[in-house]
């Protein structure tokens, strides 16, 4: 089985073979990240809750699409990551103990029940 | 050292501990992504690449905001994933394979050349 | 009344006077936009169509906020086509020319019997 | 010449006779809006400064998508301004002013100095 370190490696060199590394600033690879991102968002908005949570069984070829664009929106968080040289899996390891800070439970319950 | 599958328990534990797991739809949560993606954006837009690259030695507080983005959009990416029940790494695994067909090593560097 | 020109040169002297026009490339501008448009469906992504609809009445500080997003959009949208000598309003116009020829009016409706 | 309402006028005839107006929520138009968003970046994202200045006369096609996707933000922006009953031209202009106030001129200007 794959790890995130692994897919990094194999995303790594296949930029790298392709020489496409010198388009890959972090700015240029924002972008993309946020363009895929939408790209998710598409196969979703104009679908109710009910009809995304039969997208496998119903629409398998639009739930492959969704597949795909989660695996771009982590491909290029990897490169971004890498670029900054930032340990991804820590940052995010960091920022759920930070959230845990900023919204202690009871509060968040309370919020939550407000909007319901 | 923490793996991508302990992170998203210690994501999932947060949500449902605070009940906010209601609010967690995918097409919500493909929102939260997208605009996470743009924070990050954020933090990059007004400058050069090279302002960027040296944005851990001279402005450490915004390479904390970078990280902090990045995880942001790690930590949406698996909660989606998992509630698509996909397998984020597998999806990408596929993806690169899938990129490698589409991109002949060639075409690519042709392509690369003719951008530069 | 203001109309879509005078706006633009509103614009226009806010940015030159400030010595911020180096910064607005149609690059950086279309990152800006899309951060903008983020910043909109921050506003929205945790409610529901309902409670969007009484925002105007039962919490008019977040309702400014969509104002305000809405403007910034729109400001940064007259910047790009300004620099790059686009009549946005022609566009427009010609946009919804082409689909009306894409989206032939009885397939349009059939489609969407189907999604509902 | 076409101005901003009579261009509303057209979409909501484009939407009403298609039926689409039931997918019309202000939460999916900002997700459309946020998707075209991304569409305009999309063009401009792997290009130089100076290449998209020579858009127009080295690539028209990509120039006129550009064109398509400037229009196609505005399209949505229109919608979701007249769904949530706001005059989008007023907002704008109450937008410059508050921006004029938030970024005193002599203080705009140091801070360009100092990101150049």
């Amino acid at each position: 089985m794959t790890n995130l370190k692994e897919l990094l490696q194999k995303q790594r060199d296949f930029v790298q073979i392709r020489q496409w590394d010198k388009f890959g600033s972090p700015k240029n690879l924002s972008m993309a990240l946020a363009v895929e991102a939408a790209e998710l968002m598409e196969e979703f908005m104009w679908l109710t809750d009910e009809q995304i949570e039969s997208l496998a069984s119903k629409h398998p070829e639009r739930f492959q699409n969704v597949k795909e664009e989660l695996a771009d929106v982590l491909l290029y968080l990897l490169r971004i990551a890498d670029k900054m040289q930032i340990d991804l899996l820590k940052s995010a390891d960091e920022k759920i103990k930070k959230n845990e800070t900023k919204h202690p439970v009871q509060q968040s319950i309370e919020l939550a029940a407000k909007y319901s």
